[in-house]
């Protein structure tokens, strides 16, 4: 499966009483299909994964699949520290249909390189989905090597990298290595930081999962599409003017901006679920400036 | 409750089918404190809690405060990233008759300060057991400011902090902090570290909770008692002659070097879950080595 | 001035008996010069300035601005850790004919931010010679913050700015900042890092000021010129084309393996005067390889 | 040579037109004298060694010299980047008249770990007087690792490391391996980071070379004292007695707020040279506070 273009890694919004808000989750999946997505993430990092039980995770999946209805991909986030319930997880999201599964690194108890390999063939040999392998070592705790990034592009499933780390170089490398097994045009590297889309995806990589398309999706489409239009020049301006709000996204930690913009501009969003807490008073003016001064409030 | 002496940080043994030996746990308890451990701590991160489904993580709690009897301090992982799930946890825990709650900060999802002030609230707010709070942030991704350590030292239950962020300066700010507030005699600081006990504690620690000393309890309860008792000279010999050791159990992710040494000793220990995998064989080389100069094979 | 394109970040070839080795300079420079580089610079940090005296730093000036004639631009390294020091040097590189200054932060004496402005302000408020700025945290143990950047630009002489942090984030926020003064146009961002070059170009910087292109300056001017015209399918070829070489020149400290290099292909270069040493084995081998790979030997 | 004790080291004091302040050094020597310090540092980066001229760096060298007159012992800074002018400075210190010489690493120009073995031998090799290197990795970019401290040790006339990389564990780590060669008791560790000085002394260190000892010269050389008479708690109290003063004499890059405190206070320091620049007002109140509530002011 090819991933290209514009993924957005969806909130899950709450009710008052901090249940899934399911005809908030289908209104914000049309809304974004609307503004020419390729594909959504459902029940990911952003989606507040880790604060919700095993029941939930399963049915913001069942719900993403159901209302998507083909329009556009579906990912389900599946990943854990634990491989087998990473491996459940992933084997439910390919019985509801999803088209592929976000698999994140373990976090916090730091598997080796070796043993992050044999964590992802665990899952790839016992699914029938493609899996895309998420780093992001300011969470996790550890860093995908390249040589590791490797070993999993040969794997069945493994089909793409979103790539969080933070260096553009990683990237670079990463293609290199890939490239000198002829495996850069079936192993997708996508951007895990809105910032460095831009740069990511001139060195090679193709598309974007994106927090902060929740809401500024028309732009981060229209950059994704200028980029793999090879319109840079154009791609340029529009990473310059979404630049001040994507940082406002995370001026605390995602998604809690995300989340509080959304409820500012009236999109199904609700509250956080602890333990993620409210924006500090300084941290809610920057985000409401970012907001007013692209128009979203 | 006065946290002060060595704590072990007990790995889960597990039998060939990957299941919890109990018998094999038990048998570790007793000869931990048969060498004078001050505390035991059961399904923490060296307990490979991330793999535990919530059943099994109940049950090595309730075996630690049934094997242990009274004789020592029994201090059971309750941390979780999910704030309803670490306060369930904590709550079992203090149910079940354990002395204290070790509470790691939530891993991967990164609250923020003022959040982590809350999501410890809630849990202290909610239990009667006194809290260990665990900042490890090469593990969860978010260190505890030294503010942030004040003010849960200012909540009802928390009563300690297991500090494993490497740096002496910031235990030594956290200690001046505390004693700003008549908190310093109060508030116990544990080393989370193993090699960085002595210094640690050279400035205000108590005592250490420790992965290594599932094999060298020994020289650690010397070490500590040592320091406790002003003994320095002796202290430092003792720091030196685990030195080596220490690195050994650590040259791959705790607890995969600390089991397989276990296990090379016959100490009940067994196999390890996925995602973590055995060790690479040159650092089984280099664990061995240490092993045998330190006379445990 | 406008700073666009391909410079070279140049080595200066020494005798066996250490001296400058005039005559070998003029011939890399010619040799550069006839492969298409917009601008030379002599006596960087490339040029180990740091183990020439004031003599020898300052004919190296003179050699560079005589024998190019004109033909490209000049630059001549002029940083220092003490300020007088540094304004010396670049009212004798203005004195000399130079087209524009390289001026390095201060290393190891740490200025401040504000600190910095001041320095800068000195410097340029006495000479009559562009300057650009060079920012390389991992040298000099300070990071020009982005404000920072923005005062410099307004200041009158500096012109540009050099950038090494590593981070393609960093740039984003500096040409931002920048454009909200009003200033992307009239003030550049180089590359200070040769694998980062068509990253950073994609986000606004005008070319980079290379010191792997004292050997493959061929391709990397065919990759900037690739960028400049929009080309980036193109670029992206010669980035992955030349990338193994790039990491072959910074496998130990440049400018090591680029001197090597030269000398294994009968480029003039020369022994390194000390505290650099000669490459070691593995580093060589490593080196000879990426040459062959790449046609220089 | 025994390397043992508080040494200081010192601030360059300045006139108000920027020349040394001869007078005004002589006095502070005498006051650091009387107040037990074991050794005195001259022309070290405290001492604003980037910023003087050669003629100025050897002459602060020999009032130092010629002040103590063997009171305690003398310690030269002459360190470089070349590695001839660190040659020509230390065989100065050497006809001098100076006990010892302090060498730091190159900064900036980032020699490999083999280049820093060759550096030091070069200068032990030449000259006649025992060499205390210094490891500051924040100011060079580079780390001696401990490896390389080690080969040092061997080296004739290296005979102490200033350890300022903020690493208790590698103390430890240097230290035993100092001590599988049999060189603890012959090479001495010393603190060059003042809060750290009690926890790297408690692992093997024997003193400190302290740059807030210019003001706070009595508690440390009381806490230092303490700790090598094996008082620990008397050592506790005082390194919390100094810390919140410790910390303000870092607020800016040092000597800035030290040189700063010694104005306020009426010792010999005046103005910083550029690229320093006097501190931020906030800055300054921090200092000032710190100042009061030690009584310096």
């Amino acid at each position: 499966m090819n991933f290209e273009g514009t993924y957005v890694a969806m909130v899950t919004p709450f009710t008052e009483d901090l249940k899934i808000d399911e005809e908030g989750f289908r209104s914000n999946i049309n809304y974004l299909i609307d503004n020419g997505v390729s594909g959504l993430v459902g029940a990911g990092t952003t989606g507040e994964s880790a604060t919700m039980d095993h029941d939930e995770h399963r049915r913001v999946i069942e719900i993403l699949v159901d209302e998507v209805d083909g329009r556009v991909q579906t990912v389900a986030g599946t990943g854990s520290n634990a491989t087998s319930e990473a491996l459940d997880l992933t084997q439910f999201a390919c019985d509801a249909g999803a088209d592929a599964a976000l698999v994140i690194t373990p976090y916090y108890n730091k598997p080796q390189q070796h043993a992050l390999v044999k964590h992802f063939e665990t899952i790839s040999d016992n699914v029938d989905i493609p899996i895309i392998a998420y780093n992001v070592p300011s969470r996790t705790g550890i860093n995908i090597d390249v040589d590791t990034v490797v070993e999993l592009a040969k794997l069945d499933n493994v089909e793409a990298i979103k790539e969080a780390s933070g260096s553009v170089d990683k990237v670079s490398d990463i293609y290199r290595a890939l490239s000198l097994e002829g495996l850069e045009d079936e192993f997708n590297i996508l951007s895990g930081e809105d910032s460095l889309t831009l740069p990511i995806m001139a060195v090679g990589g193709t598309g974007v999962i994106s927090a902060s398309a929740n809401i500024d999706v028309k732009r981060m489409v229209l950059m994704v599409d200028s980029i793999l239009n090879d319109d840079y020049e154009r791609a340029l301006e529009l990473h310059y003017e979404m630049l001040d709000f994507i940082r406002a996204c995370f001026v605390e930690s995602n998604p809690v901006p995300v989340k509080t913009g959304m409820n500012l501009m009236g999109l199904p969003s609700g509250p956080l679920r602890q333990p993620l807490a409210p924006l500090k008073e300084e941290s809610l003016e920057i985000l409401k400036k970012a907001l007013k001064d692209s128009n979203f409030i």
